[in-house]
């Protein structure tokens, strides 16, 4: 299939590289005009997607990595790398902010480009790591040294189906695939195409090991759905990050497209075309094509209603925590409240949360089953153990004790006829042991948090997200939790 | 433990003895007199708990077995059997009605008491069994010689503990244990107390060979959850139609019992009496005491409505059908119409079933989760198998599919959201192939059923049940249900 009709999209544009190479340079050449004045033994240089040509046009992040001996004490590299990258970002106009990977660095906005200026160690080989930035160092020069030039169109459209599908991106958020991962893919697979043929045959635990390391077989990744050795790491899987969601998601949309282009080979160039292309676009969502937040929002809470459910949501302020941590524990505690919910014979329909990541988290659970009955059966243990039998009787000696199975039981008393009283008993700061809560979320939530249904929530939706474009991604979220599987077949 | 004070209950009375051997005497004259005089080889004798000393008081059944020559046509021994109970009933103005066991009998009431007339073989042991009555004449045989005087007592008290925890009776309603087996209890642990000592210690599938046979491994027996050898018959278990529900009930009233009495060791006597007394006496439900059927009713469906659960009733006539065969028919379709439910997500609490054995049949069906939402989630293959997955995907091309945990599954509108409306649809003619119907029910239910819920069901009793006993009956039947373990706890 020739791809060429998506890649002129994909592939920046001469000028797009222009402005991108002038920029690196300009950063580069005053960092290492810098380091030569003032004695420091530095040296600035690109690595990540625009130094391995691998970037999408319009999603280009400039990394600068400025390189100090390895002897360099690690708090003179900190406070050298962030001084030398304020002065270059004031010296160029930047608009800074620092954030935190194994140390701190800066990005700043040079000339509308996001530019990442990281301090790391001058290694030459894995051996020698300090520090994990240190890796992006290495895994450039692999790229560099081994994607061969036809490739990079092949990496590109990789990037961009796995962006479209969902799966790309290997932050927190995601847990899908990255960039340095789709690169290696294509190096094992040599095209897009292929990539997909294969990954339709992926097992869980699927192993690839480019190098032939022989080390895929560590008990360290056998958890991990897919590994893949570090060609400049052989202890390392670079799909440790990988959910296994995501990788079931990529596997079913890879099957939906090869099987798309197979039935299409005797089609008309143009209805090939129309089709393919929705696989490297965005999902068109005709709900929200020209439609206010109250309409879309009155649209939703309509669907809502004729499932028959009861969604509760339960919103809270973000307690201050590592950014980094924030998804990990979003995503646990509302999995522990729907844990929960089944356990107390609820039926949880579907489950996700929501989050601006600077004020505000939404939880929102769907329940199938959402009221029950006054009393549940209480199980004991099995009749047969006598001993066991008349601790459970002595201890319940009040109590109508019957068999059901091979089990003692009796008729008790449920604490919460309702899923609504269970989640609102969870939440206060007595109970909220019961689940398991990120430990920097547990105070926020305990001591702040509304709790209501769905058609209260929309109806009021202002009162709890101000801005509208925040407004239009959360409903946005419900849309995809109405539709799971909306983004895997186009 | 000095049961006197219960045994003077339990033992008939003089009177009663007199009654009971005059009639019998009679009987058996009658019988043997018409032999010999129309030349018939065959001889009556008396069998079964009269013959051998451990009938409850009140509760005496006549058993006469007329035994014919081994060589003897079954036609013959059917024929003669039936026409010489006939003479005898004419003879001694009795009332008589035909049963059926291995082959036909007759039953009739004579001098107020019962009385059966059965055809035998005349075997002297069970390598000579030519039909299944014929045992009755070995296993009177083998208690007449191995119980002692003294353990007809025990027999007594088991028989009548039995009787007040429910757990009494081989026949298919109560699926308990037979007169015989308590007898042979007796033999093994020699007095009524010992006998649930030990029980309290039964383990599923627990053996007791009394012979010595060593045939308790018999893979016949393999599910059985209690195995006794018939002393009579090494190939045969005693226990065969023990249910497990029955077993785990006598079980638990041992061990309440026992529990109880070792607690009251040095307590006032009169307590114990009065304690004590309560397992050998029927129980006494406060709610049916001095009430009429609609007090009671108003009652019981206050009960079930603040168990805020939703219980359906379905109500047919009986077929034609042999009486044997509809317990367990009634028995395997209420539960099969319960685990359909529970198939579809509903939730059952409870069911039973009621007949008044002539009429009417009755099910109850109790539920925790009664309407669902309107989609559930329609599980495939797991993502991992492709070619499960690409026919699973051809299949349901129309609709979104996702995965939830390893499975690809989508969103399917439920057929029945209620649990209602799933029982509606199950018990029509084109539908009640999809549960387990007793093949003589099938017919009966689903040409003439009423579904509705209790509260419906219990305003307009007297529509389902005409007579006032039977309405009291049912009306126990839901207290059973209320209250399932009443019987094993005094």
């Amino acid at each position: 299939m020739n791809y060429e009709f998506i890649l002129n999209d994909l592939r920046p544009s001469q000028e797009e590289i222009d402005a991108v190479n002038k920029t690196t340079e300009k950063v580069i050449s005053f960092l290492n005009k810098t380091c030569k004045e003032e004695n420091i033994p530095a040296q600035a240089f690109a690595v990540g997607s625009v130094a391995k040509n691998t970037w999408l046009s319009g999603k280009s992040d400039i990394d600068i990595f400025i390189r100090f001996p390895l002897k360099t004490d690690e708090a003179v590299l900190k406070e050298k790398g962030l001084y030398l990258g304020y002065k270059t970002n004031d010296a160029l106009k930047g608009k800074a902010s620092e954030h935190y990977a194994s140390h701190p660095y800066l990005t700043c906005l040079i000339d509308g480009i996001e530019v990442d200026i990281v301090p790391c160690y001058w290694i030459e080989d894995g051996s020698q790591l300090k520090s994990a930035v240190d890796r992006t160092i290495l895994h450039t020069r692999y790229i560099q040294k081994h994607l061969k030039k036809s490739q990079e169109d092949e990496v590109l459209l990789l990037k961009k189906f796995m962006d479209a599908v969902g799966t790309y991106g290997s932050e927190f958020k995601t847990g899908g695939f990255a960039g340095y991962l789709c690169e290696l893919l294509i190096l094992k697979y040599s095209t897009f195409e292929e990539t997909l043929r294969q990954a339709q045959d992926w097992k869980f635990h699927t192993k690839i090991d480019l190098e032939n390391y022989g080390t895929s077989d560590n008990k360290l990744f056998k958890n991990d759905p897919l590994v893949f050795i570090d060609p400049t790491d052989k202890n390392r899987n670079v799909a440790a990050a990988l959910r296994i969601e995501r990788m079931l998601d990529f596997i079913i949309a890879s099957r939906n497209y090869i099987n798309l282009i197979d039935s299409l080979e005797d089609a008309d160039e143009n209805i090939i075309k129309e089709k393919v292309l929705k696989y490297f676009s965005p999902l068109l969502k005709e709900r929200f094509q020209d439609k206010s937040v109250k309409e879309i929002s009155d649209d939703i809470l309509d669907e809502f209603k004729d499932r028959e459910t009861q969604t509760l949501v339960i919103s809270f302020p973000i307690p201050e925590m590592n950014a980094d941590a924030l998804h990990p524990q979003l995503l646990k505690t509302v999995e522990s409240i729907s844990h929960k919910l089944e356990s107390e014979d609820f039926s949880v329909y579907s489950y996700d949360y929501w989050t601006d990541e600077k004020n505000l988290v939404i939880f929102i659970i769907e329940l199938n089953v959402f009221k029950q009955s006054k009393y549940y059966v209480h199980e004991g243990p099995k009749v047969w153990n006598k001993l066991a039998f008349n601790n459970f009787s002595a201890k319940w000696s009040q109590e109508s004790l019957y068999h059901k199975g091979e089990f003692i039981v009796f008729d008790r008393e449920r604490q919460f006829v309702t899923a609504k009283e269970l989640v609102k008993h969870l939440l206060e700061k007595d109970n909220i042991h019961e689940i398991k809560v990120g430990k920097n979320l547990r105070k926020a939530i305990s001591s702040t948090h509304t709790l209501c249904e769905i058609d209260e929530f929309l109806e009021n939706i202002d009162q709890f997200i101000c801005d509208e474009a925040d407004q239009r991604e959360f409903l946005n979220t419900l849309d995809d939790l109405l539709r799971p599987g909306q983004y895997l077949k186009r």
